[in-house]
């Protein structure tokens, strides 16, 4: 079966290996990158995009910034890394991944302190490999139980890029798509094309498309009538955060296709990592909304849509009513409603 | 108040004045042409659209191509009169407006048959005025029954383009936002761009913001939101078609506006004139739906936006249910559900 790997480790050069995401669907360029400027450029630059995806070059990126570093000194070897792990973090400010990932590497090398240098380098590309292998079997146990919920044949649409491209090998939302086509499941998917950045019609379609999987793209607004014509049997999407009552924040749009999914009698997923639960957000209405330029939807895609003098509102995630919500679909299984019970359960 | 003509005869030259849709909202351009072979390619390629305005453009284009037609004889007039029509209807082959409009220039001539050619040209002259002026009167009484049932500082939602670029002056779904704008109304409105084609960016934004009325465009996916926003008091759009027990052909992204707006709470307007309305059609089932070419998806831009090798579905429109319309608004006044015997009742 193939899957993606939009970031790893080339062992036999130490060079990281990224899927240039800017360039899709035109061009398919792996970039090999080893000084630390240009990996911090690249995940800048949403060369690699997805918090688990940039968590893992990030780590990958701590270690290949400090890997030649030559000193026996312990206390100097550390500042060096602090200083390399201080540049990367700004990359993207509020990538939460992006400091989990570093954060988990400067524990591990707080861990090994005692060891010779060339044992702690040797830890710290172990982590950065850790956190790739974890990242590919979250992926796997969510394909798995969402697997569990879905029947050979039928229609499924999703909404943005929850993938391969997002995550490492299967992503969330995608993976029952991948795990269902190496058992010739047959699923017909459906992917909006996600305005105004278009994730949907550049990445999603670009990975299920190259595993072979069926795969039709659409205008966003196209969703009411592909569920009116009977072609979709379930929706599944991934997730920015869920908050302790289900309530759930993803890509723009990802409201309004739940609404009509509910209208249609279609089941709604949401797929992610318990990673994404967060306990301390007791409901949709403590998630902040990110805005984003207007410049994205009046003038996206290198020529003017909209007149310059005409304002353009511009969230970049909307919040789901856990009402919406048929079940969250975690790595340690699937949570039905009343979802502030089941949540608070599966973290007992 | 200012209102757009998007098509009108210059008598000073005896030219048909167009303005460019295909350059919105880029470029303000003003086309005078008065060959006929100008103004068949400049529906054929959409520098006019809308199926009213493409009626007015016929109607003083047929005007135009026989005005110079040397003859005493009425038979030989008429077979001119005919040659041309005849070309002029083969611009755009399923306009249903379009052959409305050169038939009533033909019943006018029939009728003047016994008049001398001057005073058969001068009629044809007349009638085509009068189409444009009709129009315009459709537009100004939709507006009034609109305006009718909106309050002073609402946030309006509107899809598509059904304004006075589509039609003259008024328009339908925009023509309360016209007449209200002219009682200092301070009407809100949040136009969805509509995607492929994106009408609402380009032609619904320029059109408001030409008329001083507060416009902005978001992403069709962002409808959900603005309206969980409380951002939305009414959501007004056109119509295609209306079947007899009310179930709405318009724009593709109509009935998922419509199914939000129902869960919301938010009334649901459809605006056209009668002519829209087709008793021969029982129910939205029996309405043919257009698919277009998915290149306009996936490379519609003049960038590839989705892998050449991945399909595309493209309704141009979709039916929306009767059920989650709260009143259709006409020239001749306000239907209210059940459809079935309010649209029997107008037409008695």
């Amino acid at each position: 079966m193939m899957t993606i790997v939009p970031a790893h480790l080339n062992e036999a050069n130490d060079k990281l290996v990224l899927l240039d995401q800017t360039l899709l669907p035109v061009e398919e360029k792996f970039l090999e990158l080893d000084k630390v400027e240009d990996i911090w450029e690249a995940i800048k630059k949403l060369r690699v995009r997805g918090a688990p995806a940039i968590g893992v070059a990030a780590g990958f990126g701590i270690y290949l910034a400090v890997k030649d570093f030559e000193t026996d000194n312990f206390n100097e070897f550390e500042a060096f890394f602090l200083k390399n792990k201080k540049y990367l973090a700004s990359s993207r400010p509020t990538a939460v991944n992006l400091f989990w990932a570093l954060d988990r590497m400067t524990y591990r090398l707080q861990v090994e302190q005692n060891k010779s240098i060339k044992e702690i380098k040797e830890a710290l590309l172990e982590e950065s490999q850790k956190i790739l292998v974890e990242d590919q079997a979250m992926g796997r146990k969510i394909g798995e139980y969402g697997l569990s919920l879905l029947q050979p044949g039928m229609g499924l649409l999703t909404h943005c890029n929850a993938g391969g491209l997002a995550t490492s090998g299967f992503g969330t939302a995608l993976a029952p798509m991948y795990l269902g086509h190496s058992k010739k499941y047959d699923f017909k998917v459906f992917a909006d094309e996600t305005r105004p950045l278009l994730q949907g019609s550049r990445l999603t379609t670009w990975e299920l498309d190259q595993a072979g999987i069926d795969v039709t793209v659409i205008t966003d607004n196209m969703a009411s009538m592909v569920m009116k014509e009977g072609k979709i049997d379930a929706v599944l999407v991934g997730c920015d955060r869920v908050a302790a009552n289900g309530d759930t924040a993803n890509k723009i749009g990802t409201s309004g296709v739940a609404i009509l999914a509910k209208e249609y009698g279609i089941p709604m997923y949401v797929l992610g990592p318990t990673s994404t639960i967060d306990l301390n957000t007791p409901t949709g209405n403590e998630i902040e909304i990110e805005l984003r330029e207007p410049e994205e939807i009046g003038n996206g895609f290198g020529r003017r849509t909209a007149p310059e003098s005409v304002k353009a509102y511009n969230p970049a995630f909307d919040v789901t009513d856990a009402k919406y919500i048929t079940a969250i679909i975690t790595e340690k299984g699937v949570l039905y409603p009343p979802f502030t019970e089941s949540i608070k359960k599966i973290f007992e």
